[in-house]
């Protein structure tokens, strides 16, 4: 099974998943099929994926068959595996514990298409809707202290299948940059006694100068570090810590807001590459107040070279005002 | 100028360094010229680079004429400037200085090659020793916190020219990657009263299971816990915080050992892109007893995904045994 190993010196963590070196590729980024034979995430080819655990569907419609809207399944190669006990294991100088979590797929279409911005705003709702009950339901397990809902799109990004998909993972501790962030929320509270992702929301609607967008409920923002090229971040207005705890006007309103940015990053840079992630307050964590969820949106344009891996500082030869200024000015 | 940015609330540093937006690509890994008309750094062409800093040449060749076998200059799209005071500016919710500091491009051979493993065993004691003048020099420069010398192999490892070099960057601090290996190997010696990287190699080289190749001086393993897939690391075997401190016979045996490792993992791979950096012990540092200079190898196989910048967790589908397995099978 597959296991977290901690690096010794560093603390870094890892997991290291052999059954996921002979994962089939199916990437090819010429062409935008229909329908392909072999993509086992096009309707009609239930049967190549383990049995669903969560799908939208037309009524009277039966599990792993066609007639869903969005359908999630265990991964096939999973990271992690859902049995055992997470325990810390061998006393020695190296720490590693069985790979204990939950790596499912959330399939976003039924259709061959393979990037996400093609998509309309009822399809966004409904992934949204997916990740939403995934998170709600995988919270309910007390063993797990991290959710993550994350998003490969193209192969520079990390995807090997490129029909559209959504991951989402379950780990028995909280990683490092989820927890950074709980760290640095928690003291911009004691010392301010406010949400700083309200102060960034508020702060940045103020200035403009790196706003990409803005609705009644959501704000759409370059950070002022960002890592990437046109790194774009969507937060909520209104405080939440939480994700799954979003009304269902959140989620139109969500939905809008997150097809806007893809869109216009299609528009800006060509249908680039990309990552997202969720972050949501994890489960047991008691950052209600201090913790704000957000999504960020991770271009991957340029590649994380030497100067990154070996100081942990990124490299970003466009300042996040000038990304914001060409994403503002970009249709959506 | 360039300028640092620390986000907000992780303390994320990034180099914001809009001059190198438009600096140009000649990559084209299909074809390995011997001599590019456009490469900057073929011999010939020392006009389209800045004036160079250093280079070993021929007696009574000029510089910045041909005559050369490595040679460094000042990198012409700097991510970093040598001008300017290190301050922390802005005492708002942003933090941000001026990109002070060195960004220097070491030009590994005279003829366009493309992989450093195509080079001979002297010309790998050229370069390292281009590496050693050049920290050695820049460490007398009291500004400097942090030397760092890394190299980009392949476009998919972030390379935007392909003629062999490398490149090395002086920072105004240290910065997290380097630091939380300080703060680690201090962790260990206060604990055990040694080096946690000799305790290391010791390990390693009794258990031989994640051992790559052994030399007397150096000592070639898979780390227990890698990011990437066939990530190796050498390290010396006889305690040293610092590279730069290397005798000659020291030079001549990591050139065998970084050599041969390049060989197998180009064997083994099908001439991976990777990047390679060299860590070692930063100015002002006081840990000499307790850090240890490493070089470690990162091929770029797969990439870093959703996953990996959402928590900072790496996915590795190999482990490191079998890993290692492998590169001791593979010739060199």
């Amino acid at each position: 099974m597959p296991e977290f190993r901690q690096d010794p010196i560093t603390g870094r963590c890892v997991i290291i998943a052999s059954n996921r070196s002979n994962r089939p590729r199916h990437y090819d980024a010429e062409t935008e099929l229909v329908y392909s034979l072999e993509c086992p995430f096009c309707e009609g080819n239930e049967r190549m994926t383990p049995p669903e655990i969560y799908a939208q569907r037309e009524a009277h419609s039966g599990a792993d068959t066609p007639g869903w809207r969005v359908r999630t399944v265990p991964n096939k190669y999973p990271a992690l595996e859902d049995y055992g006990r997470w325990s810390e294991a061998d006393p020695g100088i190296y720490r590693t514990s069985p790979g204990v979590g939950v790596h499912e797929v959330i399939i976003e279409n039924p259709r061959h298409i393979v990037n996400i911005g093609a998509l309309d705003e009822n399809q966004f709702v409904n992934i949204l809707r997916a990740y939403q009950t995934r998170l709600a339901t995988l919270r309910k397990d007390r063993r797990w202290r991290c959710l993550l809902i994350y998003k490969n799109q193209g192969e520079a990004a990390g995807a090997t299948l490129e029909h559209v998909h959504s991951q989402v993972i379950a780990l028995p501790f909280v990683p490092k940059e989820v927890s950074a962030e709980i760290t640095g929320a928690n003291r911009h509270y004691r010392s301010t006694g406010a949400c700083f992702y309200c102060a960034l929301s508020q702060t940045e609607s103020v200035s403009g100068k790196r706003l990409v967008s803005s609705t009644e409920r959501f704000v759409a923002l370059c950070p002022f570090a960002p890592r990437f090229l046109y790194e774009t971040w969507i937060l909520p207005k209104n405080h939440s810590a939480t994700f799954e705890s979003s009304s269902d006007e959140d989620i139109f309103a969500l939905a809008h807001a997150l097809r806007n940015v893809i869109i216009k990053l299609n528009g800006a840079l060509g249908n680039p590459a990309f990552n997202y992630f969720i972050h949501s307050l994890p489960p047991h964590e008691t950052a209600e107040y201090q913790y704000h969820w957000h999504i960020e949106i991770l271009p991957q344009v340029a590649k994380a070279a030497g100067l990154e891996w070996g100081s942990g500082i990124h490299l970003n030869p466009v300042c996040p005002e000038e990304a914001a200024r060409l994403l503002r000015e970009t249709p959506a």
